[in-house]
């Protein structure tokens, strides 16, 4: 599938949906930056981010992955949160004008329903070594003292984002602050803001990583092998 | 399948359903741009519209083909919005007279349900980062600094949208935005305001691009190859 | 199946069920209109109408193949609405006396919930390019204005359905507007009213077609090809 | 299947359950019209009517079937409605004791249900282009004007299925209304008032129709050919 | 499958729940009453009853059969209403003494709900060609007249059962009419009531039936075939 | 499947689940009664009950088996009701101190619900031939003469019930009638009461079948051979 | 499958999930007392209990097994209720020290709902033979006769219960009622109640294992064979 | 599949998900652990925790794997509560600084609805043999007994908990009480508390481990082999 390349040519990473999981794409990341033929990588983003942990794990190795070939992002609908949170090492950023982007930020959602249980008739019992071993328990109101260690634990998470933005944008933290407020932008109001280098699609983004590697005319596009599971493994492994 | 042609024939394009998806489009337009035997090539359009980065995705490509052949549209039951954005660089547009078209803009929808949480006793509890990082929440009401921010993302778009239809319609840009208030226009509506260029079905527009590639008698038709998954493939890959 | 005929014969089209798309009703057309030994074409509904724009697209087709070869209609149960349109331009028209058809005109439907949205509390959020741009949203009232051009929408598409009747039965547009309040017929009445020729099953209608095309005897009907799908492809094609 | 027939044998045709659908059956009495073994028909009825367009069609051919061969009805456990209607030109009606016939009439049903949309607080919006395009709609109230158009369509089919069973049965106009009033009856009653000729099961109504057709001894059942598909077909055939 | 018989067995014929349908049933009797080997027959019954229609057929071929060899009836859980129609002709009928049979007569529900109607407020509009065509219609109250003329059609039905029961069990009419008030027996209060000749199992009917067959020591058993679909068949016929 | 026994063997019959079925039980009684290998029988009996019919059926061939070769009944969890119906017969009858036993008697249960009819608005109409056909019907309430004819029905069977438990167990009728007033015992109390002989499991019903039929050591287990149906024959039976 | 074993090894019994059942556990019980290469058995427990009968099956046949061979138990999560009866009869109990243990007892529940069906409009009508027949009767309240019928069965339940955990842990019967009130505990507190001998998981129970039965070094294990069933069984037994 | 490492390698052990059983965890821990390549094993965690019993089984054999071999574990997104418990015993811990850890302590939890039970209707009846059989019951309040007798089953699995986290971290018990409130930290707050050693993914611990395992250049990866099902295993056994 396109493995002979003469010359080199430019590897294609995509990211899509909800980023809930590292492995594969790292797996894919380390392949592309150990195959001599790729000179350099467009990381493809289309997803409105995802978990911290997975998109932090991405991001130390598209990090490692920029210290040794060019990395160039073509965002597609939307690249928001943790789609831009992976982004940011790149070298150049494109986006479409109508792409959704921004969204820099940290969330946590919880609901509880003590009054559902009261209207419905059921009561909750909890039994627990620890004052906050329940915490985020649907069953009754919410602490202030919760609501405290659960801010401090979104203020740890939200001052990483912010470091890593400003590192790869080589912005200052109190300017990427000021854009962290968690609102979304246009691809072109993302590139009025600095947050985006150029306004094109991925056909554009490819064009650039070619011309960042030195390779002449079309580049060939390289994409990671697939996991592969052979039928004989499938027929002998537990189901 | 028809691929053996003499003397070149006219390639078949369709767009249907919402678009929600760009690459899969966009790899047939590229096909049918490089197949010297394709010497124009008809774009069937029977889509509401769809996301606005995939639309502006494929209209970039339509543009660039546009640029190297001939494009005629033929729209079906309805072309509108996002559907029409994507006919916007062809030279001549067929619509039928009874065509829904139109609905050039953009839009965005959001429910909130603060109120029913109350009825049924169900309480949310959010922590973030910034003020904007839980925008369109369902669990609270809209403010109106949301509101202003999220009208600015619409303005930019639509901005993007009524250039395009100007730049390929050829028509000053305050007379899109007159046009552009979202309505919608059958096909001999439209065609009297100039967003149609005539009335007739898929194989008039078909006659049509073969006179405009100068091609004699009935023109052959040319579909873009299907992406195949090969027996062997679907058992060795990934379930 | 009956492709070996000698000394022509009598083409069947069916068409059933709603009209929602035409490209497969039109293939079967052409194939009818460019075979040599169908010499006249029994066109059989079984159809309450559907969609304006596929039933003009057949409608179309339909005229283009009488000018070329006598069109016999026969309606089942009913055939009404789009079913009658795109019967109007054939030669003869028959019906069941208890045939439901008529219903000449155009329809749009909506419903708004605002106030069931009111009831459970849940609020809609709508930002929007401009006054038209959500134009039937279920989430609203609907406005005059929206009411005033949505009506002319339809009128647009009801000349166009009233002229169709009048050239294909030979009617003058007036006595066609006065039968054409949507009011339903059934085949005894339509008779009455010159919309329906002769009082007769699908039997009736291959007799007097193969009368018409000179067809001595019984004529044989020759149905067109299905479009078939290769065991090897269904394998190799995308799932 | 007993196609090797000697000396002739009795047809068996039967009609089940609703009757929705003429072409089937119709075409299995062309091939007992034409099967020149078959020397009389049972028609086996075990139905509660159905739609007025399909029995119409099935009456048309049971009657150009009985100009040619001897018709003999056995009704099972309901053959009431169309289930009547298609049985009328026989010969002679054989039906059990208990069997439940007549119901001879029309009937159309429609609900509406603006009152259900106030509780929950929809409301529909109807744009038209007449004033009967949507009639039968769930969405308002019916109409003075519309009830009476509809009894006309009503009073039409009703003529239509008073006179074939008048003529079927060799009885007054008059008489055939007087008994149409929509009442059922069992085999007993029908019997008394000549809707039915004589009482008796499946086995009795295919001996009198050997008799009638002069053969000796217990006639052989010949069924018609059920339509095939072979598997080549089905594996060929578009899914 | 013990086809192959010496001296003459005893066939058996199963009716299983409820009696929908007679041609089956009918076809084993003929098979059981044409077989040579077959010297006599049990009727097992395990069944409520069902409808009119079908159990007056099975009844009349049993009468037929029991005309020409001896059959036993062995009831099982339950043989009640139409389970004891089918019966009557037998010469010998045994149950178990705690089988629940009798329950002669007829019964006919209806239900309307013209008050849920109101209150969840949807309205039924009927439009009908004769006083009752829409007799037992659910959407308005039933009248005094239709409640007649299905009385009527009850009193028929009625009639004919209590007569077949009368001469089966060969009991004055008057006698009957007094036992098939619908009540229902045990298997001992029927056997008081001549309803049932004797206690016993199936086993013990079986030899009751080799006893009257003449056949000595234990009575082989033979059962109806069963209707075969050959494989190739299921593949080539109609799905 | 141990078939190959050599000096003789114990049967082992399980009932298990409910007793809604009585024909495949007996064919195994059946089977093991004249199985020469077959020395003594251990029927394991894991069910709540069942239908009176069934029930008795089964009960029927115990007896008789018993009349020929030793039974010994092992109680698991549960054989309550037609479970302890079966088991009457036996020689010895084992069960676990903790088994569920007893529920001497018989239980019918209605339900109705003209209540909630009223509350939903619905009205039921029936027609019947006389004062009992509908008897148990849930639309209206139950009257003083149906619930006398049906408590003559339950006494009627109540009786049988004794009497098998009084021969059975040889008891006096009497003594069974204070016990059988339908409350359960666990397998310690029904053996002080003598309705059970021994407390143990299965394991020591097997040991004392073994010890009645006088074989020497552990006695080989045999169990009825199951009911085969052959791929054939599921290829070419109907479906 | 490791059933090469020299010089001997351990058995592994396991009991998984809810106990409903004894068959198969006992055949594997009898499987591993009789295999020779087994010198002691792991009683690997996993339950919260279950019914009476199945486990005080399984209870007697490891009181046996224990008397040939040494019996370590290890408890996993649970062991509580019957999961605790089994493991009674075992030389050594091992548990984790945060295995839920103990409930030791015995439980009925039911649930009326006369209220329920009094607000929905349900009616039940109950005949039956004698006062307790139906016992535990959803469909009424409970009286105190049943009440005091059925805490009668408990009683002696749980009289057998307490002396099967005083005879296996060799305590006074009065200590162990103490106990046994329900309570759970967990592996700790259980082991300085003397439930269980010492803390440990299944690695440490095989080990001391192969220490009771002399087996130097680590004990080889040895699992019950599993029931097969051949492929050509499933092909022909009965579906 | 990399079984064939030359100069040793670092074991990788997958712990993902609730923990909710420990047999195969622990089948793997003993394969790596006497694999003479795996000179050192990475635990890579990414779990809520789970039940005790099987986070505790899994504790101790990584204790033992740790008295071995070099053990580091890598924290995914989430390593809280029983996913902390078993990542006790390492040598180091690494974590992403937004991995979710912490967590500790025991908790239980259960809803009663003896109020909805009183709105619909719906009462219980339990029978019991002791004043805690029924602990947890929904359908009753729970007691101050029964909360003090839970809350003494969680303060002993607590302090096992605690004692297991002290030792594993070598800190003192009430430093490790005083973080044990159940409150959560992210990677980073976990770092600054010392239960975690390092910030960084996957990647860098398992760079650590080769190099405290004296691995040059980049360590091999060897996972342990999956629990393989052969198909003719899956055709005999029992499904």
């Amino acid at each position: 599938k396109g493995r002979f390349v003469t010359g080199g040519g430019v590897g294609l990473l995509e990211v899509r949906g909800p980023i809930l999981e590292s492995q594969e794409t790292i797996r894919q990341i380390r392949e592309l930056k150990e195959d001599g033929n790729v000179k350099a990588v467009v990381l493809r983003v289309e997803s409105p981010g995802g978990g911290v942990g997975p998109s932090q794990e991405i991001y130390e190795e598209i990090k490692k992955l920029a210290g040794k070939k060019k990395v160039v992002v073509s965002m597609g609908s939307v690249a928001a949160s943790g789609g831009y949170y992976i982004a940011a090492p790149a070298s150049v950023i494109y986006a479409n004008p109508g792409t959704i982007t921004g969204s820099i930020g940290v969330l946590m959602k919880f609901a509880t329903m003590e009054g559902l249980m009261g209207k419905i008739g059921v009561k909750a019992h909890t039994l627990k070594s620890g004052e906050f071993k329940d915490v985020g328990s649907p069953v009754r109101p919410m602490t202030d003292k919760e609501r405290a260690m659960l801010q401090g634990v979104i203020d740890s998470t939200y001052g990483q984002f912010v470091k890593a933005v400003a590192e790869g944008r080589k912005l200052p933290v109190d300017d990427v602050k000021t854009l962290a407020d968690g609102r979304i932008y246009t691809g072109e109001q993302a590139h009025a803001l600095k947050l985006v280098d150029r306004l094109g699609n991925l056909e554009d983004a490819v064009a650039e990583a070619g011309r960042l590697a030195g390779i002449k005319g079309e580049p060939q596009l390289i994409r990671p092998s697939k996991k592969k599971k052979l039928l004989l493994d499938m027929l002998v492994e537990e189901s």
